[in-house]
């Protein structure tokens, strides 16, 4: 079986994806929120390219049903409900709502990812649940792509290491895994960062990016190991939680 | 200063190279193979996107003072002289001739790099010498892109490594310099390997398919550390060696 890691949506084709289980990474922060949307009981998240895309299709909705939120550098779009900060995601904002959701990076990714036989979303809030789906995919010998998606066209060391996390624990103990030079790299990177997470922010260039504009208790969340053990499956174009919570 | 690295041709903007010395690498074989073909007197390489602009320069110059290289899937192309392997590329071959070179990725990446200031490249067969000639541009100052050319539209991580040397030369002795997430991967990568290439092309796959296709003589000569220490530098979209033998 095959398990490789690309960075940034724009270095997948088709043929990268195609038939394969995928987990798309943005860890700071789309990924990490969307985990957050689901754990608090959002009823979908449906991600968009750009925000007109997102504005035309609440048109369609009553307004107490549904979220206008995302970002566009780091900040909420004028006219939203909701930034793509995790700590604005709570149950009372949230629950039962349809999220519409476009972010600079994070959501290129998924639409990105389409041809998959399956997508999930992955960040260390919610990393072993959704390690122990898609390691349950490669022991049935699935072909696995990893997309960390990074910032704007570039590599993004955070996404990596999350990656790289991935990579060791859904190999462990196979044998006659196939890696790309991309999935070897993370898991190279990773063991520099092992658990401490606050410490890959701080070196991470968006992490200081966001530190440094009054996010850093964003960074506080979205480094909980766990904290939000929920797995969001992107199909029909939205993602919504696996498990028996995922119709409430 | 800023001292940045980008992977792949894909991921780079004017904005990223705008004004800077750049270093472009293709170690399997590009950047190796233009090394080579300078150390051992070609006036020129030329480097072009399509075989078919390469035939269409072709025909302004005499017979006798080109010859017409480069690969496709690792093969020369069909009518060429010379393929993309470094041994082709003897003084009896090259000795004053134009090399018109097209090669799958490295050359994509010399045009991606034009509005930079100075380009570079790079390998590790002239490693010190550029990495000489780098650091002293870092040293008044200026600031330093490093293109990691890649395989197609994918990272590959022996050019990543290579960058990562680079990187830790640069840098040597210098406060303050500012390096985007790629640049910090490629020092964490590069200290795996240290000096033993044998094991980096033995890990990446670019290295691999090269020596389960016959190549692996290729792979003996790309890993001679200043084998041939020359400085290539592309101006008016050519390369040509720096120093007295650059118009011989």
């Amino acid at each position: 079986m095959r398990l490789d890691v690309y960075f940034g949506a724009h270095s997948v084709t088709s043929a990268d994806v195609q038939g394969r289980v995928v987990i798309v990474i943005d860890v700071l922060r789309a990924s990490t929120t969307i985990a957050v949307a689901l754990a608090n009981g959002a009823r979908a998240v449906i991600p968009f390219e750009s925000s007109d895309e997102a504005v035309t299709r609440s048109k369609g909705l009553a307004r107490g049903d549904y979220k206008l939120a995302g970002e566009r550098r780091n900040l909420m779009i004028p006219g939203f409900d909701l930034g793509n900060s995790p700590r604005e995601y709570t149950r009372e904002a949230i629950e039962g709502k349809t999220i519409l959701f476009t972010t600079t990076n994070g959501t290129a990714a998924l639409v990105a990812v389409q041809p998959a036989r399956e997508v999930l979303v992955g960040s260390f809030v919610n990393f072993t649940a959704v390690g122990a789906m898609v390691r349950a995919a490669a022991r049935a010998r699935s072909d696995i792509a990893i997309v960390a998606a990074g910032g704007e066209r570039h590599f993004s060391l955070e996404d990596a290491v999350c990656a790289g996390r991935f990579v060791r624990v859904i190999r462990r103990g196979l044998n006659d895994v196939a890696m790309n030079d991309g999935a070897q790299a993370t898991m190279l990177l990773e063991r520099k960062y092992a658990n401490d997470i606050p410490r890959l922010f701080a070196d991470a260039s968006h992490g200081r990016a966001l530190a440094d504009s009054g996010f850093a208790e964003d960074l506080a969340i979205c480094a909980q190991l766990d904290g939000y053990p929920v797995v969001p499956v992107y199909q029909d174009r939205q993602v919504t939680k696996l498990g028996p919570d995922r119709e409430r």
